[in-house]
Parts: structure tokens; C-alpha cells; sequence
């Protein structure tokens, strides 16, 4: 790859200039300055508006030529027109745009025109750029935060392992504020809206050599360069699982999507061949695609399909089973020595079986030693189901969990459904990293993940 | 039906005694005692227990047979051979029993043998019976809560209409848990266990007659009698809405319900067949059932499946419309009529066709305007999907599509994911009973429930 076609130093910039930049704070761009300062952002900021001197106690610029440095990232936050006015202009210390102005393709064929036009003008400058119509960049590792949305509103993840490529602003935004509600994280999210310039296929060759990054998630309309993609993708799964959700499958998602970002979705068919190709393991839904970001936080895919599901309410242990062999997933019977070791270490109101069932009688210890009295042997990963009516059970029991998860070779995934109570005390799970599933069927879904997608796909 | 066959009774009980009351508050049947009181049971309550004179202010007997009373419901909360015990004294007061212990056929051989004598015993005092190994009654209209786990660790959800019939306790626990928490309600729960007499046939045939009940919702591992279940469910279906989840359908999901409840879970293609032909709306999951309960309490069941979408966030409304295609709905296209009118009546921004995308630039009439604009030949159901990033956006609009739901004659589904911010927001749909739902999925998973079920299962 020739330097200049490397986006690499979107995600470590040194300066970054906020086109647009407003002392209301109504504007967009008045958000997205607050955000870089919430996010310690180190390197230096510009505000870049001829209408002002100073905005919050930083030296305004009327236009970015007058900066005398180099701009690693050029935020426009100004009217589509205005983009392409001020890049006719001095912008040769512009190296990347992120441009999250909407009035583009996404508008008809006067958008579209314009959006000609601004390709053609950033090509010409020796711009890469990002956009239009998008959030920009949400990274934990580089403290950036170009999501022009409250954090009061939209909450931010904290810092871990998976990093999301998306079209769509609405979704990066939609999954944004609930991984953050329910406490898992993220390491870098790029909404490139429009593809006027960066597609999918740029963010994964960096997202491939990004060592912050230890696996991708990517919610893909449609994509711009076939064969680059599947390239990249190739390349990227070799080192780190790539999970995607396609939308816009069959008409009139389609033709939704084809409004939305100006995407024509293709046939889906051809996705689904593309994903299998090159190992990509497909989910088939924002759920899906959610939990696989949390899973994935954590653990890295299993060989094997073989589940072991330890729980304290046997009408939830079958629906967990049953979401099992629904997902291609297989619920092994435990061998006997399993089983011996089990009933020995177990009292025997236990039901000794898979699913093993520690009944409402149940106390703390008695999760570990179904953990423990399990040959690892026996399967490739586990769901612990909790439900915290139990008198007996405390909330030491999840540190107790906790602690074996960290000794054992074996994802460990917690289901925890329940209300008030039941998320206050899992809080010690997420606190330090360990997923926790809110439904059966969620904490099913992450093992499917792990498991490299849903079997009956295949 | 003869009279002593019916169990309604149970559901407007004047006088309930307590049998094994306790002053100890670790023991179960305190929580029981407190949950009476908390819930205003207007009913006489009777504590039964030789070892105490008095109970929290109440005078407590040694025995039923004491009682100078008729006693509707005997609540069992002692070990299982003091059930067998008690109920071989003088009983003769008791109509109806909650046996609420454990360790009878669900242990193995030995608590099937009590089982058995229990039934024999039951059936020669002349006593109808609920359990055992149950939860037993949840009534928000009698005001009756036999669950004996306390209301902080599960939460109890308010009165609404729909009544929810489960073998399983730990599913009717995490669902009560999780209602509650979402702000939905319930009219009555009944979990009984074992079946040991009262079966899920005499709940629906009380279910069909009672006024309180809007639609029931089943979740079975096992039906004790094929064709009197058929009929009362054929019955109950000409009345009110009925929805089932069946589980345990497949090895070894069936293996884990047959050591939970002892049932024997039978060919899941048999229950399939059964639940087509009496039109119960069948579920595939705990995630659907639950969603299910959520709109059955607001809305009734429609006649098509035409889905409308309004959303503010592209990406959003095509994984809804995604959603809705894999799910058997229809997104119709809008007549030109319709679409000429949303022109007129919405900013040009706004991309009028189904779905409806209001974009970020949306205003709170904008939602209002797209549903009033749209006309309601045009579809059967409404999904309307808000993402509260959008910076004009208010909390008003919640109040603004509320009162255009009143007035309309269509389900009106609000779909509006999210973390904090957004779950504060919604509440005001919440609080009027309007149901909202947290994913692109469960909104689809309720307007699937409303349009029949799942189209792919037919």
C-alpha cells in the first residue's frame, strides 16, 4: 500500500482543526469541542470559524490555511455547501477530513452532484476524508470523539477490545449508548456515512494492524469495492475475528437503504457467499451484533460447538438449551465420571445432568463446583445462568464466578435476566470485563458467536 | 362442569391460611406473610404452626382443622413429609392448597411416590391443589402473592391484562422480575409446578371466564391432558388472544424439562400442530414471549401484516424493516396519495417512503405529522422507532405520538433502544401504559404476535 492510501493517522492524531467552530452551544460543533476535551484529548485543537477570535479559550482561525501546522484531522461541521467552498480554498495542511455534514447523496440528485463534486475536489487537494453524513470517529485508545451527540444523550463506552465499522450514524450511535449502559466497551468506532472517500475496505486494513483492536464488528449497507473487501477481510480474519451484520437484505430494507446512506444493498445472497468466503462469521440482527461485541470484549473464538450450561432455575436452563440446538449449538450429555464427580460435590437436590440444575436451593459455592467437577474436556465453553431469587444465593457468588472464569481455559458467559436487583449485583461481573447476558437468548447468541455464527447457516 | 371442578376460588379467595407461618424472617412462608399484607389481601389470613400463639399481630393455630373458618387457599410452606402429614388431619375447612415445597416427583422415585400419595390424599379430603414445587399465585386482582421471594430481589409489575400460566417458578420469577423492571404489568400469574391436580386446562378454563384477563400467555414443558387442553384452549381463543411458548422441544432441551418438573415433554411437532389448529399464537423464545405480554396488555391482535416504520435514524428503520421481512410482515409500499401528502406535510429532509425516515433533523411534530399524514387504510400496524440523539428533539414528542395513539385506531409499537437518557425518557409512554421496547427486534417480535405469530411458522 502507498503511504498516501493509509489511514492510520486518523486514529493518532497530533492536530485536529473544527471547521465550524461555534461558542453556542446548540451547534453541533460546540458538542464535539466539549467531547474533546471530556476525552482528554492530547494533541492540539483548532477552532476554525472567521467569526470569532477565541472560543473557549482557544485562538480561532478563519480559515484552515492560516494554522500554521499540520492538521492530521479537519472536522467540517458546517453546511454542505460550505465544505466545499472552504476546501476550494488554502487547505494544503489538511491531511484527513472527517466531514459529518449532511445534504449530500443522501438528498437526491443535487446532493448527488455536490457530492461529485466534493470527491473530485478532495482528490484533487490530496484529502483522505471520512463522510459526509456520519459521526466520524468515537476511540478510546486515541481519545478522539467527533460524535456530535451529547454524552448526556448518547453515552460513551469505556475502553476495551472490539472496534465497529459502520454506514449508518444512527446505528453507531444506537449501539454506542447501549454498550455503555449495560458497562462493556469499545476501542475505536468509525461512521463513515457516505464512502465519499474511506470505505470499509481502509478501515479494516488498519483495523487489521491495529493492535488496540482484538476484534471487528461491522454493520454494512452495502460495500463500496467487492474485491478489495473480501482482500481485507481475509487478511483481517486471519488475525482477529471479523463478525458482520448485512442489512438491507431483500426488499424493502433494500430500499430503505438505498435512501438512506444513497446505497444500493446488492444481493444479499452474494454477502452471505462473500462472509463465508472469507471466514467473516455473520450475525442476523442489531442484537445479535451487540452481544457479539460484548462476548467478543472478552473471549476469542472456540473450535468446537459443545455447550456446558450450569443454572439455578430449571425452567431457564431449558430455554437456554433450547436456544442452543436452535443456534446449531450441542448441549453434550456429561460422561460418567462427570457425572460421579458431580454428585459427590453437589448435594442432591442438584440435578446432575447438562443442564446441570442447582435448583432455588442453591448456594454460592455450589456454581464452582459444578465449574470445577466438570472436565474441562467435557465442553468448549460455558453458560452460567443466575436468577438471584435463591434465598441462599449472595452476591459473593459472582466474584466466586469471577475467579474461576480467570483461572479456567474456557469462555465463561453470564446470564443474568432480571430487573433492578439483579443488575446491581452483576455490576461485579462487567466492573471487570466478564460479560453478562440479559436474556437466554443473549447470552446464546454470544456463544453462537464464539462458536463461528449460527450453524444453521451453514 | 361440575362445581368442585371449577377454581375460581382461587382467584377470589376470602380467608387463606398460612401453614408453617413463621416470626423468622429468613423462612419462606414469612415472605409469603409479608407479601400478603403488602399487597392489601383484604382476606382473612391465618397463620398455622403449633410452635407459636401468635405471628406479626395474628394468632396462630396448630392446626387447619382449628380454624373456625372455611379456608380458600391453604398455603403449604413446610418440608415435603409435613405436607403429607398435615393433610392427613382434620382438613375438612380447606377448599384449596398452595403447596408451594419441594422435593416430590421432580427428585426421583421417592418424591414420586409422595407424589402419588399426595394426589390420592388430595383427591379423598376433597381438596383442589396448585403445585407441588411451585411459585403458585400472583394476582394483582384478588391481591393475593404466594411467591415466596422477596420484592426486592424479584419485582412484582403492576395490575394490566394480561395473565401468564408457567409450570416452571424460576421462568415465572425473571419474567415478573423483568416486566416489573420495564415498567409492564399483569393481571394474574399462576406457576404450578408439579401439577399434582390443578393443571394448565383449569387455569385456562378460569382464564376464559374471567373479566380481568385481557389475553394469556402460556409457557408449557408439558400439556397433563392433550385433548382437554385442545378444547379449552379452542374455547379460550374465541375470547381473548392466547400465546404459548413450548419448551424442552428437542433433545436435550426435553431431557433438562423431564428432570425439572418431572414432565415428560412429548413431540414438539404435536404441540405445533395443537397450537396451529386451536389458534394459539405460538413463540419461539423467552425474549418473545415476553414481548408478547408487553403488547397483549396495550393492544389487540390485527388482521394483516402490513407494517408502518417511522424512524429518525436510517439505519435503524432498515434493520427494523429487516427484522419485519424475516419475520413474515409486510412493509407495503405507500399509494401516491400518501406520499404526496408527506411531501406537503414534512420538511424536505425527511425521506417519505415505508419506512419513513424523519433523519436527525427531526422535530417532534415531524412524528406526529408522518402518522397523521399516512393514511390508516394503508397499513394494519405501526412501528415508531425514536433514537433521542437528534438535537431538536424533546421529551414533549412522547407525550405528542401518545395522544395520537389514543385517538387512532392502530397499534401504535414504540420502538427506542438506548441506555440511560432513553430509558428515562420513554417513561412517559410507560406510565400511560403504552409499551415500549428497547431493541429493532423486540418491536418486531411484538408486531409479530399482534399480526398471528411468525409468518415463516405457518
Amino acid at each position: 500500500m502507498k503511504p498516501e492510501e493509509c489511514i492510520d493517522f486518523f486514529f493518532k492524531p497530533e492536530s485536529i482543526a473544527l471547521i465550524g467552530a461555534s461558542p453556542n452551544p446548540e451547534k453541533l460543533s460546540h458538542t464535539i469541542l466539549k467531547s474533546l476535551r471530556k476525552m482528554n484529548f492530547e494533541g492540539k485543537i483548532y477552532p476554525v470559524n472567521p467569526g470569532y477570535g477565541e472560543i473557549e479559550g482557544l485562538k480561532c482561525y478563519s480559515t484552515p490555511g492560516e494554522i500554521e501546522d499540520r492538521i492530521d484531522i479537519a472536522i467540517f461541521a458546517v453546511p454542505a455547501r460550505s465544505v466545499l467552498e472552504i476546501l476550494k480554498g488554502p487547505v494544503e495542511n489538511i491531511k484527513g477530513a472527517i466531514i459529518v455534514s449532511s445534504g449530500f447523496r443522501e438528498t437526491g440528485s443535487g446532493g448527488k452532484k455536490m457530492e461529485d463534486d466534493l470527491r473530485a475536489l478532495l482528490k484533487e487537494k490530496g484529502i483522505r476524508a471520512m463522510g459526509p453524513n456520519c459521526l466520524g470517529i468515537y476511540d478510546t485508545v486515541s481519545n478522539v470523539d467527533t460524535f456530535f451527540i451529547e454524552r448526556e444523550k448518547i453515552g460513551r463506552p469505556v475502553r476495551e477490545g472490539v472496534s465497529v465499522l459502520t454506514q449508518s450514524g444512527s446505528f453507531a450511535a444506537m449501539i454506542m449508548d447501549e454498550l455503555a449502559y449495560e458497562g462493556a466497551g469499545v476501542a475505536r468506532v468509525v461512521s463513515y456515512g457516505n464512502k465519499v472517500d474511506v470505505d470499509e475496505s481502509d478501515c479494516l486494513e488498519f483495523l487489521e494492524r491495529d493492535e488496540a483492536t482484538k476484534a471487528v464488528v461491522l454493520y454494512i449497507e452495502s460495500v463500496t469495492d467487492g474485491r478489495r473487501f473480501l482482500e481485507a477481510a481475509s487478511r483481517c480474519v486471519k488475525k482477529k475475528p471479523v463478525v458482520a451484520l448485512k442489512v438491507g437484505k431483500r426488499e424493502p430494507g433494500a430500499r430503505a437503504a438505498s435512501s438512506h446512506t444513497g446505497a444500493i444493498s446488492g444481493m444479499y445472497e452474494a454477502y452471505e457467499a462473500a462472509f463465508r468466503k472469507t471466514g467473516i462469521i455473520e450475525v442476523a440482527s442489531y442484537e445479535e451484533l451487540k452481544d457479539a461485541c460484548k462476548v467478543l470484549n472478552r473471549y476469542s473464538p472456540v473450535k468446537g460447538k459443545r455447550v456446558l450450561i450450569i443454572t439455578d432455575g430449571g425452567g431457564v436452563g431449558i430455554s437456554i438449551a433450547d436456544a442452543c440446538e436452535e443456534a446449531g449449538l450441542r448441549i453434550p450429555e456429561l460422561s460418567e465420571t462427570a457425572v460421579r464427580k458431580l454428585k459427590e460435590n453437589l448435594p442432591a437436590f442438584a440435578s446432575v445432568r447438562n443442564p446441570v440444575d442447582l435448583t432455588g436451593s442453591v448456594r454460592d459455592e455450589h456454581y464452582v463446583a459444578a465449574m470445577q467437577e466438570t472436565p474441562a474436556e467435557e465442553y468448549d465453553l460455558a453458560i452460567v445462568s443466575l436468577l438471584w431469587g435463591p434465598p441462599l444465593l449472595t452476591e459473593g457468588v459472582a466474584e466466586k464466578i469471577r475467579n474461576f472464569a480467570e483461572s479456567c481455559g474456557k469462555p465463561i458467559i453470564i446470564s443474568s435476566p432480571g430487573g433492578k436487583f439483579s443488575r446491581e449485583l452483576v455490576s461485579v461481573f462487567t466492573k471487570t470485563g466478564m460479560p453478562v447476558f440479559f436474556s437466554p437468548e443473549s447470552a446464546v447468541r454470544a456463544a453462537a458467536v464464539l462458536c463461528g455464527g449460527n450453524g444453521k447457516q451453514e
